[in-house]
């Protein structure tokens, strides 16, 4: 690409870095923002910059947040004693997006993946130990993704949990609502004959 | 969405401003920037306020420029008499990156589309015109997109330009290269056909 203008070319080339934009979508996110007023620009710009240097992460249960401590950490109606385990930020605003939990979140920042070069000791597993330790928690959720890293750290982290007198279960894993038996793999078809619930249950079910 | 810090909901709300880019994405490019160092995330915002706050159009062809005449419009080896009019400046690069056209451009801006509420006094017709007047031009060279919208501006500024005597070309529309005559359109087949050129002219082309 044989730029006329090196502040073009230096705003393209950073634009590019973002994950998933290759040089050419660069280059029109560059005119499109080379085409709006001034201030506006200055806005994205601040904006950006702000959220780099202002976000904190919650020191409870390490989800973003404005402040110390977290909103969902911070609301007194909802579960203290129940924590959801997620892999990251993303995946506590997709379970609070579905308004079915009422507990609170810790998140690992990753999940274990020895091929990865990721280990235990990189995530906020400790944390969640010492929660456990010095809170009155009575049940771990996890919600991982069903894959082997998923499994591993479940079974990493039910070890250490070992010891305490807390309930450990897991998202269900099977077929998908509007998924098709035939189409579905056999291991999840198999995890959701093997954790079959009554119909009862699947009716009215038990928040 | 539900975001638990207002600081990255306001970096995702502008970032999903961006053309082409969703809610989903912007979540995701903003959680990508929050990875990054500190003071990447300030290049980062840096070279797009420089770029808009800083860059600057040819005052002769319109080409985004750092300085008050384009490189192509600075360069004495270029054919000084031969414009190229182009509607927009990644018109410019495209041919550029070719090296196949050794003259100046001229950019329009946009292309005369009434459906749009573009008319030809929004876009850069006169500065075009006074350059022909001025200038000691011997050939325009359209290369716009081939549409209704396009030959209208080809047709506009013809006639325009009648009373001077240059030559007046269009870039060649025809079958593409790689293309299959049996999936072409008839408009194009139609074109390519009755604009057939000398076969020694194909092989040997004159620069």
């Amino acid at each position: 690409m044989i730029f006329s203008s090196s502040l073009l070319e230096k705003a393209v080339n950073e634009l590019a870095k973002l994950p998933g934009i290759g040089k050419k979508t660069a280059l029109r996110l560059a005119l499109h923002l080379l085409k709006q007023p001034e201030n506006e620009v200055s806005h994205f710009c601040e904006s950006i910059e702000n959220m780099r240097k202002e976000i904190k992460f919650c020191s409870r249960c390490y989800n973003i947040s404005d402040k110390h401590v977290c909103n969902i950490c911070d609301n007194i109606s909802r579960k203290q004693d129940v924590i959801c385990v997620v892999e990251n930020i993303r995946d506590v605003m997709a379970i609070e997006s579905t308004q079915h939990f009422n507990g609170v979140f810790h998140v690992l920042g990753g999940i274990i993946s020895p091929l990865d070069g990721v280990g235990p000791e990189q995530l906020n597993i400790e944390p969640l130990i010492q929660r456990v330790h010095n809170e009155q928690i009575t049940e771990i959720v996890f919600a991982l993704n069903p894959n082997i890293q998923g499994d591993t750290t479940i079974y990493y982290i039910g070890r250490k949990l070992k010891e305490y007198p807390i309930k450990i279960t897991t998202i269900a894993r099977g077929i998908s609502f509007g998924g098709e038996l035939e189409y579905a793999d056999e291991m999840t078809l198999a995890k959701s004959i093997t954790n079959r619930i009554p119909v009862e249950r699947y009716i009215n079910p038990v928040a």
